[in-house]
């Protein structure tokens, strides 16, 4: 179990600090306090009174996503809420679910027989049993890159992706660019959809038209390229965007297959800046999703609809990082 | 200036207990100490911590919307937004300001001038000179019902339109509406446009083709009544939504004066259910928007971003209130 001196190790600092910085003792400075809160909850440190009140637990569900390692996708989401919740004295579990949990047991008594107040869900598909039961639920949710209609009780939390694929394509247009492809994630995913509708009206914006032949769905893996790039390249594409930075990835390993170099005879863009993105050869240009951010904002819209405020919506802005996969059309 | 003892009379409990509420003493429930803290908000009351700092200043800038009784849209907004901020120690500031104080002094010199670490901007129109200067800006903006894209420092806050004139013309269709008109607020004013989408995307959805006669935008007061509803009459309109409860109280005065009941004869429904709606004759249907809790959204976005955290769009869901100014198609 995680002490206040692992907490003063790993910061530096002394344990007295630590213990005033988890008890809002007022002579040490707002920002040191957030850092060992942060600290406390990354290293799993329970103060005696979170221990007191096992009663007071959320749930976060985690479906098609990887979370364990710092790399992983949903590992600094999690890590986001976490780091609210404990503010506020929630103990946080975090469950993998896959369609068997959800055809065993419903989703509302799933969360009554645990005793969990409320769930972020993360990954969740649109025909998953659970999503169509969270329609006209009565239990607070908040769904990551998911929207439900009219129901009270849950709310969305996601990044601007039109936001994010406008600059995108912008930047590449400056670049003189005009067949752009973008090979896109899962169908029967509602960010997906976003980032298509995104896509093909950010050209229109720019005076490109969209070409069937320059865009396809495939899923959120490095193999999607292996099957789409080649026909994007025959239709004569010169810059790739990607529905994450893993399927860029795959694009970049195509592409030194084929014997053609990123980005002097072809741009390839990602999307999310997961830690992988620049360690690719070359450093992946790519659509930064802020995941800690986007935790936290998970962790304010469900406690806001614990306590009775129906935010229907969250959305963080995205920002365009450019490294060294996009340059001038050849 | 308001004393403790003055927030004890108000809310018939010890003078001890409320100053228990407004320091956080653990020995009161959450739900008195919260009620503590919205009293002491609402009868102005101020900590000796606020009073020593008054450096810490957010500011609201009210335009074109009034504020200072219970019953004016902006009233509820604003202690939304200000039993959030009095939590965080922040001193609020009201300020009305109109076109002249905005071409008087650029946006940016006047927040630094003034020492605002932030604004929460209401009502401002998408031509004034500052929401020109607000698509640029690094001050920590949150705004009501305005978007603007691409600038992190400024967020979105408003109410979900769609799924509230969604709710209202499936209910006036299921009613037997056909001839359903929609007299909108102000031109230049996104919620207004927003409105106007929802409303013709809404009647398809229900497999309705939107009749020019039987739409137009006016002002968000009652008179634009008295010039649109006619028109809208002869067109065969049986139902009339509006883009603010004033325009329907207007309608309602209109349908009055030509001998038509409401709601046998005709049908019609509001935006928004500030307090005038229930008292009206008959007490209005409308879309609830919850301004105490849209108040607190605002003081959510701003505050993150004043973190860095950028929150591009903050949305709450509106309620469909049903009264008694809708009914059956005769």
């Amino acid at each position: 179990m995680t002490t206040i001196k692992d907490i003063a190790n790993r910061l530096g600092i002394a344990v007295s600090t630590v213990s005033k910085g988890l008890n809002g003792a007022p002579d040490i400075s707002e920002d040191l306090r957030q850092l060992v809160l942060d600290t406390a909850v990354e290293m799993g440190y329970k103060t005696k009174k979170m221990r007191k009140e096992e009663h007071k637990k959320l749930v976060i569900f985690v479906e098609n996503m990887d979370y364990e390692g710092p790399d992983d996708f949903g590992h600094d989401l999690i890590l986001g809420f976490q780091q609210m919740a404990y503010r506020d004295n929630w103990e946080v579990k975090v469950v993998p679910v896959n369609s068997h949990t959800q055809s065993r047991e419903k989703y509302n008594t799933y969360m009554l027989k645990h005793g969990y107040s409320g769930a972020f869900a993360m990954g969740f598909a649109l025909q998953d049993n659970w999503m169509k039961q969270i329609k006209t639920t009565d239990v607070p949710t908040a769904l990551l890159d998911n929207y439900v209609p009219l129901n009270p009780h849950v709310g969305y939390v996601g990044t601007d992706s039109y936001e994010g694929i406008g600059l995108a394509v912008k930047r590449l247009v400056d670049l003189g660019h005009k067949k752009i492809a973008f090979l896109n994630g899962s169908p029967n995913s509602m960010v997906s959809d976003q980032r298509q509708e995104a896509y093909e009206n950010s050209l229109k914006d720019n005076g490109l038209t969209p070409d069937p032949a320059l865009t396809a769905y495939g899923y959120y893996v490095a193999d999607s390229a292996r099957f789409h790039v080649p026909g994007m390249l025959e239709a004569g594409a010169t810059a790739i965007m990607c529905g994450n930075d893993l399927i860029a990835s795959g694009v970049l390993e195509v592409c030194k297959e084929k014997g053609l170099k990123v980005p002097e005879d072809i741009s390839v863009i990602g999307f999310d800046d997961v830690p992988l993105a620049k360690e690719l050869t070359p450093p992946l240009t790519t659509i930064r999703q802020d995941r800690i951010e986007l935790g936290k904002c998970a962790y304010f819209t469900l406690n806001s609809l614990m306590h009775k405020v129906s935010i229907s919506k969250t959305m963080l802005r995205p920002q365009f990082i450019e490294r060294e996969s996009t340059a001038n059309v050849k």
